[in-house]
């Protein structure tokens, strides 16, 4: 290969998706001034730009809970020992790695620096909560007294933590930031209507905003969250043919109003308890959209949840004609900002810094703003400017007007928008297979090059009659696991590939995140 | 006194304000359902209404963060204990009260239950943030390389613990929400600059949201923020006439920059210290709020932050009139949120829950949304409406056109928070006093009945030489302290009323909480 063609190649991030996807995502995220690890093991920092679009998220979500009917609260994060002991299936489940406070006071330590006061042990250790459902099932419990009551339909943003021993910025962080949905219902139908429902929201979610394709369904007994009656989720299939689960909605019986003591006086006049339901998502979201839309040149941010839709760059070679350059991409920035996209203003940046125009520019491509707009004095002399999609070549440019742009990009950034949903489909669709025999399930799992696992693998459907034996051994031999029992699959008569039992729909089946 | 006079002077809250004043405080707190205890000593949860008005001081104050250039970022919950012993003077301040963290996992005890596992107690024991300098110190050290990289301009939306001992909810919770700006800057002047833009962004946000009237001013060596140069504060005087501290905000010098290590390459080529600010408010204002403007039948709050503006009670005697009744009251709702005030929608809400009249118009009264309409069924025949304000007797009613009602509800909104404002600064008027003798200023802070301490003092202005020794005594002889040096008395010679030294303006005194 000559020198030329191989800088042809040179890509903003090494190494390639195709050369080490998770050496290449943790480039990613470095490079796009995502997030950074502390030094704190396993804690991240979410930097403004990886902020931003949580932000955006939790925007929009907080908007789709409200339209449902429920309502922000905000719940104590220490957990009692106690209530978590009281919840013993809930503990089996992963209450178990959590940080533990034991000591309510710091004091100097005899050999300097500081240490936890041994006079102010806690009597009662507390456990930094890993999900909610126990303190604010205590809550309901006060809340609750007669059918009038119900339903409860509440929502808390939130920290959490989780100790975990791999951590993975985004995906798997000791703490996250999430939503934790709780709601108390009088009946099971009740209840299980809002578990769809907030299925539903995520479903919607993840393909218009995150522009994310998602197969919704439920999980088997051996994957359902603990202490659950039905754990429904959406799944996606992200570049490196993985899934990742971007949503899950509980149906919880009246299992943890049980032992939570969530009971009310009926219409009848008799003292049963609440169904309740719980669902979430988290800051793994971002994570999901670094692996599902970013290239190697860096993120890519569907325009939707974009924290800045539109960058300016001026173009100042002179002194002489500095000035005129930055007010006028001023000026243009005023007027896209008063264009509307998704409801709410274009948000527009000035890149006005004092840095070689190329630098600039590729700091954007990497962080993945979906347009950008170069503007120099030439372009001013022809009353054009230069304008780049993230979702194309960084060559590619074109020259529009200077005029037109600001109203043309409601249309371009939705242009966008469909169009990395489009490709995000059209990946999943290649690598969503049928398959009918168990030697071609091990093959599709199997890398062909197991010195150096490369890319494979994707979604396989199968027919299938679970069992946990069955699920422990397709883990242990390829690391796969039953996605979900598909709802929008049509029954179909068959014979699981694995044991020859009669099966009604073929499941999804894939190694995931 | 007879029966009926009695009961006419009845109020919603018992024990009223001028019977019992903190008693009051959490009966409003408990009646207007803003917020409850936890069994997690200290930590509350604050439920639906007390969070949405947290919600819409995030909102706004979010926005002027934002109109000031800040970014919002997020950083980790956890502080490694050797950054607060890094930080001895931060740490002598108030960082030993606080929660820490010793073991990562749970295991079954031996008698049963649950117990921190021994075999997981961590090597460095972890603080939960009581604030986040030194971890946000960490990263901006890592950011920060050359003048080019400065100013970083940072807020965080975040929970907080500091451990306490004697908590009340809102005002002193070992658990609270807040917001914490760090900012770092090339030259003092300049972070001297966004300390004093902050406090502006506190007290503008204030008197024109919160309605709360408030002194802006420098607090003494005494009370300073421990490490910071200058803490600048925003103080209001509340209706038991305490001051509250509504915001802070310090110039911290390059003390935080010198511990962290936040060094850049300067224009003149040398690795010059970070000169750094810190700001923050929490959700002590809503205890604030309370404190400001609730009454003896519960909460009232400002429009300008109130979750909801209107509540509809449709007033449905009769089953052959109540779907006429609820649809007109739903229509009624939809012309009202049609209408803006402050910038956004109106907030309406029809409380069609099938409770007697009274029982839902009282509940909304202790909640203190600004404007309650009544609709039955001889209002629209008549084509009127009954509308009462929460800042006049609940006996008070108009009647106007049902028509006319949506188009003034703006105004009238802005004329509640106008009025609110109006009152709050007369009272405030009213008790500020100068003072020009200590004897005059023991006799103002001194209760009348010492058996049973009645609301009393107010602010003091007086002429003061502050030192570490006099402020001491004044808080063990009265529990008095110096709120701040005020930025907008005019400068006036005079002598100190304690010690006779010249002073050369009155400080600002007062109870507090």
């Amino acid at each position: 290969m000559n020198q030329k063609a191989q800088q042809s190649e040179k890509t903003a991030i090494s190494p390639r998706r195709d050369q080490d996807f998770p050496e290449w995502y943790q480039s990613v995220v470095r490079e796009a001034d995502l997030a950074e690890n502390s030094d704190v093991r396993g804690c991240m920092v979410i930097k403004p730009w990886g902020y931003g679009i949580w932000e955006s998220i939790q925007h929009r979500l907080n908007r789709m809970f409200k339209d449902t009917g429920h309502k922000n609260a905000y719940f104590p994060l220490f957990i009692p020992l106690s209530y978590l002991a009281k919840e013993a299936e809930h503990v089996e489940g992963f209450a178990k790695e959590c940080a533990v406070v034991t000591h309510h006071r710091l004091e100097a330590a005899p050999g300097g620096g500081l240490r936890p006061a041994p006079s102010a042990a806690l009597v009662e250790p507390l456990v930094v909560r890993p999900t909610s459902e126990t303190i604010i099932g205590a809550s309901f419990a006060k809340w609750v007294k007669s059918y009038r009551d119900l339903p409860i339909l509440i929502n808390q943003w939130a920290n959490v933590v989780r100790w975990e021993m791999r951590p993975r910025i985004f995906l798997r962080t000791a703490e996250f930031l999430w939503q934790e949905g709780h709601t108390a219902h009088e009946t099971e139908t009740e209840a299980r209507e809002e578990t769809a429902r907030m299925l539903e929201v995520y479903a919607e979610f993840s393909r218009d905003y995150l522009a994310v394709p998602v197969f919704c369904g439920a999980k088997t007994d051996g994957e359902r969250f603990p202490g659950a009656v039905e754990t429904l989720c959406v799944e996606a299939l992200v570049q490196d043919r993985k899934a990742i689960q971007a949503g899950t909605s509980h149906f919880l019986g009246q299992n943890f109003a049980r032992s939570s003591g969530i009971q009310f006086l009926s219409r009848e006049n008799k003292e049963e308890h609440a169904w309740t339901t719980s669902w979430g998502v988290s800051t793994r979201l971002v994570g999901t959209l670094i692996m599902m839309h970013a290239d190697d040149d860096g993120m890519v941010v569907p325009p939707r949840v974009a924290p800045t839709h539109v960058v300016i760059l001026p173009v100042t070679p002179k002194p002489e004609t500095r000035d005129a350059v930055i007010a006028a991409a001023r000026e243009l920035a005023a007027q896209i900002h008063a264009q509307s996209f998704n409801g709410a203003p274009i948000e527009v940046e000035v890149d006005a810094r004092d840095l070689p125009g190329g630098t600039k520019s590729w700091e954007w491509i990497k962080k993945g703003v979906p347009v950008r707009l170069e503007l120099g004095p030439r372009d001013l002399e022809k009353g054009t400017v230069a304008l780049c999609r993230r979702d194309q070549s960084p060559k590619e440019k074109i020259f529009p007007e200077l005029a037109s742009v600001p109203g043309t990009l409601p249309g371009l950034l939705q242009e966008i928008q469909d169009g990395l949903y489009q490709r995000a489909l059209a990946l999943r669709d290649q690598h969503t297979v049928r398959i009918d025999s168990e030697k071609d399930f091990y093959a599709f799992f199997t890398p062909q090059n197991p010195t150096k696992p490369e890319i494979h693998g994707g979604f396989a459907l199968a027919h299938c009659a679970p069992t946990r034996e069955l699920e422990e051994r397709l883990k242990a031999d390829l690391k796969v696991t039953i996605r979900c029992i598909p709802r929008d699959l049509s029954p179909e008569a068959g014979t699981c590939i694995f044991t020859g039992q009669p099966s009604t729909q073929r499941l999804i089946f894939a190694k995931s995140y």
